[in-house]
């Protein structure tokens, strides 16, 4: 949410190794009984689990079976899909799919040209044939089953620790994986759940060829832009319309004109009704990572050090390269999205710090976990308790203790250019010695154009002095670090003195050539032919800094074993409290399909603030400025003023609505998710959350939690009156007036 | 408003020279039959015309006889006071005077010393004689009567034009003010009222002993400062109480700890009493200028030409000041304050642009106006009434054709320090040949400590580099205006190039000496004692650019003489039109009391936007960062957990309220009002007005415009709980607890 995406590796850091060391209860044997949730709209349900809390979902004002969203592969939930780093649903039988605008922003940017800008003026599609392809590597993913294989990946693990942990989970997961995309055509994966207390196994049918078929200009699908964003009133016709095709044998295929378009298990119909505020409202999509059930100390390690350390980080390296920019036009150009992007972060992690402190999460976690351990006791006996609650807190505080080191060698390694490029090929090299299926994600054959992409794209990005000075910022904050977290191989290359950094990055950028593109080139092309790379300083320092991240990442990888061996205690204590609540629980959100439901709500963020739940045109001509990103088209402006806003107006509010306000639960990976109402109708399309709500991740705070989404009577408007797309509309059984 | 309190300058200005070239009705004939006001909320209304409009008054809620407010020099309004450069109001019968933190704050810093930082701490006089002295130049004015004089004023200029009617009403203002004041220790002024269409003779008892009796710490008092200024919702206890003081004969006299406190005509009764939304509510204050009644060509000159300049060059100015600063702390700093005021000044000239903008004003002026035009040619005959409008749309338009140049020389002679002394000096010279009472205001001998105290204070404010680039910026505009705009002398100085003007520049700063204070006194010494001033290229220039300041100035006497003849024409033609129209006329704002009515009333400033009309101290918590300007004191923070509000807690809301919104018509000046309840009791002190409202001072938009006050209640808990001062709760009559 926050109109950014889930990114794969998100979860792929999460697949766990693990043992239960104690197996207290089963999992269903220690939620249940389920009583109705505290806050009904809390919580991102499995569709499984939907059933159990059917007295909840009815009493919210859900008007059909629940029993109907148990089945993720069946309609109505079979309609919605994963979309490139979000959600999409499709919204006819002819493989129409719905998602949001920023989701399918690099669809729209990969057909934009010089003479057509598709991004600044939209695109409606004049017929079929004239629908646009998708950039290759953008996929639909259609859930066609969903297993849980809990005791097949578990199995042989009970005598492993640590890393061997780690590495029997991972290896049952990738062969399951492999021999279930074998000849399928099928994409698989197979993931933890409750933090490894169970594993499903997921497989999804690839659509690769997905077409563009109507997008609506910059200035209404993204507009209030960065301004705006996490921002509530909003005023975004956040949505645009694609369309999947398959080969004529109705399987995936890529991109070919004798396609034909895919017919889904199911489609939404989109909605002529209006909410109004306590209207009921459930939304389905794949929400990347919360991480709600994190423990005490956990939360208290994210409030009091990561998130403030994570500011510091992102203050800093704003001001490092804002200086740089003073007096060097061409480094601010270069410069200008990843400083963006360092602002936008940084807005995100002080909302995050924020609204954790707002709510009092760290207080109110230690006081819920201490009442959690107070029941499992009672439960089990304080004996065996005690033991398995001492061994996961070790586990937590050893994990935890090197975290400073890890956010600095993400910043160092990550937000330079040249040095992660010669990183990237150092490791490159490194994983060439291995069989491509044994290669780390990231560095197998399927990633070589990506990495290539890369390694040429850099050059927009790279100014030498703002490197030096970003790394020079870096490495003094790595130098300050107490000894036992060092690395030899960094001190080795940066010295232990300023005068030593200063000297060691003087000298690797003054002869380095991998700031030439064709030098990279070559590089990465004697690289993957397992040729001796060029002569550089950069990447023989890169050579050296790669060993001290093989070790790093080893030692997460036997720590991240460790931890999640134990962690499925912790879960399943915390199942059994939340039970003795009367509370159901939902695992942390994982990329995989989940239900929330709620109402359309208002939000009262401050003392005497209230905002209403929705949102009008009005608001579109007041943010009018006629410069971006408040530079509402013309014909949107002209289509306002003759106020013919018909049957998509609001009758309460009478005038044309544009966005609205849940108290649906979301987070990243829910961006263009459906927003249904009481019948299943599909009445919004969400794109945002609030920036009260950006600490959502790891706490729920009713008060403050809100989805941003757009009506889809604004899109309803849009395609009837203003870029008018009757077919469309047709299509999806609207009225086309 | 706005946290800017009213300079006398203001309306010195706007001493007219009139001759009524066409007498159409007398003004009561004019405005007469008068119905209730359209909005009876909007108007800053003389207290004589209150029983005109007591229907309007009753049906908004007023529960008392409208007549007891027809006379200002009776209670209750002969409470409310000027003080300082904005409203007062006694509440105890031994002169204890209640008004804003910001009007009094002078007098604090007056009495601050290393030892005793009253500004940051606060104040609580322990008993009378622990109270302290203002600074001598604070005063407070208690009016004691309000004379209408026009017959007097006007007699002898009906042959009169241009520049001789300036003259004529000026010297027989001046005349009966000399005539007023003789011997009598009062302080008199004749004023023009509707423009020009009436004069009044104000008498006002000038109280000289004031001191400071309650100040809350800053963090109370100002919290929030620049970044809440203009916003809503606000925490601000921006109040403190000082006591008059007269000689032991009860006339007014110098501070001497022999005075006695001062026994008022009357005094207000402090609520404890709450309000809620829809109450009614009146104010009384001193507001300074409005222009309502501007005409049309006025209106679209404002919004199409000054204000845009206006922002353009604040925002020029601030950059020429933040580049100077880059790399120069010393200048910074001695530039902070002005660049502060810039930035306010900017975001004051963007709201009032916006706000007119967003009510449509100019069209809706003219609208309005051309059919005031058509109702008066019906009323009194085409041909008259035309040869009038053109006479005066003549004058308007002449007098607007060089604002330009005005906006300029206002820019560089007020913006600067070294030139504006050496500007000071030149006209103080000229002025030193005619007798004291025929010299300019601000050249007189009573000025001559203010004169002193800026030429030995601009050493704070100065840094050459600063003025140089300043001038540059701006001069080189000047150098940009048509022909015609331009000044001889002007060009004479700075030339008419680039070229030129940086030689000018450089030469006359890096050779003048009035940066060092003792020349500038020497300089000062010597032409108030008509010897030679020191010879200073900076002074021989300025003695150059008084005479176009000269001549503009007379040219502007003879054009204001000219238009003011003729706009009582304008304000009978709009008097009867709202007559027709049903609605009563208020004159606009000349710094005179005036008393406005309304309700408690909430703000819904943008689409899907809603502010409560009562803040509570959950904001302050809720704002509090520990950082200035968000830095509530502790013992107010831990006053707020104790939750100990009792009864002055609002019952509805079941907490502390802070502060409050109603919709009355206010403008600078009215810091420090009164509010009252329908029963005529305290229930609120003013202090700002929200952002969508600056433009007020010309358009009414009863959708936006809100005055922000102190809640009693909530200076009635501080001085109750937090800060205590029994003594003073009792002399205000109020429950201590």
């Amino acid at each position: 949410m926050g109109r950014y995406m889930l990114s794969w590796a998100v979860y792929r850091a999460a697949i766990p190794s693990l043992m239960r060391p104690v197996r207290f209860c089963t999992f269903l044997a220690c939620i249940l009984p389920v009583f109705t949730p505290l806050h009904a709209d809390e919580g991102m349900w499995m569709p499984q689990q939907l059933p159990q809390i059917a007295g909840a979902l009815k009493q919210a004002g859900f008007q059909a079976d629940p029993a109907l969203l148990a089945d993720l592969t069946r309609p109505p939930l079979s309609a919605v899909v994963r979309a490139g780093g979000g959600t999409g649903a499709f919204v006819s039988d002819a493989g129409l799919l719905l998602t949001n605008h920023h989701v399918a922003y690099g669809v729209i940017q990969y057909n934009t040209r010089a003479d057509a800008n598709l991004i600044e003026h939209g695109f409606i599609a004049q017929n079929r044939a004239d629908e646009r392809p998708a950039n290759p590597d953008f996929q639909v993913l259609v859930t066609t089953s969903f297993d849980e294989v809990t005791a097949h990946i578990l199995q042989g693990t009970q005598s492993l620790t640590g890393r061997a942990y780690f590495d029997a989970v991972e290896n049952a997961s990738k062969q399951m994986v492999a021999q279930c995309e074998r000849g399928s055509g099928m994409r698989c994966s197979v993931l933890p759940f409750n933090d490894g207390l169970q594993f499903y196994r997921l497989t999804q049918l690839p659509l690769r060829d997905v077409r563009l078929v109507y997008a609506p200009p910059r200035a209404i699908g993204n507009y209030g832009d960065e301004i705006d964003n996490f921002m509530w009133p909003r005023h975004s016709g956040d949505f645009t319309l694609l369309r999947a095709y398959v080969g004529r044998d109705g399987k995936p295929a890529p991109y070919s004109k004798d396609n034909v378009p895919y017919q889904p298990p199911a489609h939404l119909q989109v909605s002529i009704e209006g909410m109004r505020e306590g209207d009921f409202a459930m939304l389905a999509g794949y929400p990347g990572a919360t991480y709600r059930h994190r423990s005490a100390a956990e939360f208290r390690h994210q409030v009091e050090q990561v998130l403030p350390r994570r500011i510091a980080l992102l203050e800093a390296m704003i001001q490092v390269l804002e200086q740089a920019g003073l007096r060097d036009a061409d480094l601010r150009t270069h410069y200008a999205a990843q400083l963006q992007t360092l602002k936008n972060q940084r807005k995100r992690a002080a909302g995050e710090l924020e609204g954790l402190q707002r709510s009092d999460a760290v207080r109110h976690r230690i006081e819920d976990e201490r009442q959690m351990w107070d029941a499992w006791r009672k439960r089990f006996g304080a004996t065996q308790v005690q033991a398995a609650q001492a061994a996961f807190d070790n586990a937590i505080a050893r994990t935890l203790a090197s975290s400073e080191r890890g956010q600095l060698l993400a910043e160092i390694t990550q937000r330079t250019q040249l040095l992660r490029a010669a990183l990237l090929m150092a490791r490159l090299q490194i994983e060439q010695d291995k069989p491509d299926t044994e290669r780390e994600p990231g560095y197998q054959q399927r990633d070589q154009t990506h990495v290539e992409g890369f390694l040429r794209q850099l050059q927009r990005r790279y100014a030498p002095n703002a490197e030096k000075m970003l790394l020079s910022m870096l490495l003094t904050r790595y130098q300050a670090l107490p000894d036992e977290l060092r690395l030899p191989e960094y001190d080795a290359v940066f010295g232990r003195t300023r005068e030593e950094l200063d000297a060691a990055l003087y000298r690797l950028y003054a002869h380095t050539r991998l700031g030439n593109e064709q030098v990279r080139l070559a590089s990465l092309a004697a690289i993957v032919s397992r040729r001796p790379p060029v002569d550089d300083p950069l990447l023989v320092a890169a050579t050296q800094l790669v060993k001290a991240d093989l070790r790093i990442e080893a030692a997460r990888k036997a720590s991240q074993g460790e931890l999640l061996r134990l962690r499925p205690v912790y879960m399943q204590a915390l199942a059994y409290w939340r039970g003795q609540q009367g509370r159901a629980l939902s695992p942390d959100a994982n990329g995989t399909l989940r239900v929330s439901y709620g109402q359309v709500e208002s939000l009262a963020p401050r003392d005497a603030v209230h905002y209403s739940p929705v949102s009008t045109v009005a608001g579109i001509v007041e943010k009018h400025t006629g410069q971006v990103p408040f530079d509402a088209p013309t014909p949107l402006l002209a289509a306002i003023a003759r106020r013919q806003f018909g049957r998509t107006s609001d009758p309460t509010l009478g005038t044309q609505p544009v966005n609205f306000l849940t108290n649906l639960d979301t987070t990243g990976g829910n961006s263009g998710s459906p927003v249904l109402n009481a019948r299943g109708q599909l009445v919004g399309l969400n794109f945002d959350s609030n920036w009260e709500s950006v600490s959502a991740s790891w706490w729920f705070d009713p008060r403050t939690k809100r989805a941003i989404h757009v009506d889809m009577r604004y899109m309803h408007w849009l395609l009837a009156k203003v870029y008018p797309a009757p077919g469309l509309l047709q299509e999806m059984k609207l009225p086309v007036e």
